[in-house]
């Protein structure tokens, strides 16, 4: 893998891990493991892996024997992880998809501090249906809510994917203090798209996301899926957003990569100082956030 | 005035009316209802002016003296604009500085329909206390919440300047069925301050604003006040973004100007279509946002 790195003092370093992936999880698995022992040895403290890296983007078709993909959380694959964090002293984030249950699967991600611990699992909140993206046929909403832990190296949030678009998903995670919102995701172009169309979706992406570091004052690490799978080409660009909303690092299109960006969380301060949105919101008059829609009065 | 004009089918044409104010609050009315003349000659359909235009931004500093600038809603300038929407057919969204009783003030847009009854007022929900732009003292918090108003040529939502860093005030108005929501703006840079803090503000500032029209598919209009006023260099750059989040039409950082904007609302129904966000919002997890912070559980 290729690596890019942008330098900052006083920081925490991420590393990105954005990956192709092949029909063999296993295979999948040896790449993630390697590239975050990589990460380590360039200093990574909090390394993040992309949605649903140990398979192939299965949801592009409904078939029932991908559920088989499926595992416990903890369990195999925390496990190596949590071996991983506690000797390396990393932070890992990792993206499983999860069995809970006889027929109840989640889109998670499980977060392991550097000593090991599994801090909390997130459950993906706002699950898609597009034409390509069946993942309500697969995942069960989830039921735990927004979150964030507390790290050796920060105060981290996760949300995956689809979650990237609603702005109720970031603020209820920076709300409980998050510094970093990491957003492991699999987003692409399908195949056949006009290429205007496919600079657009990849703007309004990129853009909102940004406008949730801005909104919030926090970072936003965005960690993407990249190559060709059936009819879809995944776009990794994987990026991190600082609190003012400026991109600081963005990954490559075509490649596999592990982007390291050192984040300094005294920004935080400094944002939210001059930007002092969190101390004027209308908290009074936000009540109707809680319905579906709003119908003429 | 110079002018620029976006063209589009079936589509509400909106007229964005971007000036210099002068110390003159006649002066100023006056400018302001030129350029209504013209933009209804060019046939604009929803005419917006900017935040606070009948006077210079004297929220620069804390002077008492100040109040003496605003007026009863309806009042004088309501009534000007009343007759012309009537007589012209055409919306007129204008921002007012209104004194409500005795030592209540607020910042204020009123929506006047085409046949010349107002429909509404919108009072400004986010108030703002920075060094140069000191709210706080002048306006009360608007008590009447977020809404949408049914004109002739579309339901349009107005939010004013600080309310745009916000995600809640652009969701609760799009909830309403807003089709476009107007941002009646004073943004600019201090004149010492450094031209690469300048680009950050400004991109956050347009960013933050495509974002809202993305995550609920609508189309955004912001309007704001250009030329230099005491240690203030208003940016200007009034724009309309599309509900895809794409900027469609930007004036420019110097000049006065109206920009015309060919809006086809039925891009609503096709972004939403694509991208259902409205449909997957989880209100049943939504309930934390009114509260200011979420401590640690």
């Amino acid at each position: 893998m290729t690596t890019s790195r942008v330098k900052k003092s006083k920081s925490v370093t991420l590393g990105l891990i954005q990956m192709k992936c092949s029909a063999d999880p296993d295979a999948n698995m040896a790449k993630a493991v390697s590239a975050i022992g990589q990460a380590v040895k360039r200093d990574a403290q909090i390394i993040c892996l992309q949605e649903l890296f140990r398979s192939v983007y299965f949801c592009d078709e409904e078939d029932r024997t991908h559920f088989k993909l499926a595992e416990k959380i903890p369990g195999a694959s925390t496990a190596v992880f949590q071996q991983i964090a506690k000797t390396r002293k990393v932070v890992i984030i990792a993206p499983l998809f999860e069995k809970r249950a006889q027929g109840i699967f989640h889109n998670t991600a499980v977060v392991i501090d550097a000593d090991g611990t599994i801090l909390g699992k997130y459950r993906k909140m706002h699950i898609p249906d597009d034409p390509g993206y069946y993942e309500k046929f697969y995942f069960t909403p989830g039921d735990l809510g927004f979150s964030a832990y507390d790290t050796r190296y920060g105060r981290v949030g996760v949300c995956i994917c689809w979650d990237q678009w609603f702005p109720e998903a970031a603020r209820l995670t920076a709300l409980q203090g998050a510094q970093i919102i990491f957003y492991p995701t699999a987003i692409g172009w399908n195949v056949d798209e006009k290429p205007s169309v496919n600079v657009a979706q990849h703007s309004a992406w990129e853009t909102v996301q940004r406008s949730h570091a801005i909104a919030n004052g926090i970072f936003v690490a965005a960690v993407n899926r990249v190559g060709r799978e059936a009819d879809q080409k995944f776009w990794g660009q994987s990026f991190v957003a600082d609190p003012s909303g400026r991109v600081i690092a963005r990954a490559s299109a075509e490649k596999e990569e592990i982007l390291y960006v050192d984040c300094d969380l005294a920004k935080i301060d400094e944002i939210r100082e001059h930007w002092p949105f969190l101390r004027d919101r209308r908290i009074d008059a936000y009540g109707d956030l809680t319905k579906r829609f709003i119908d003429k009065r």
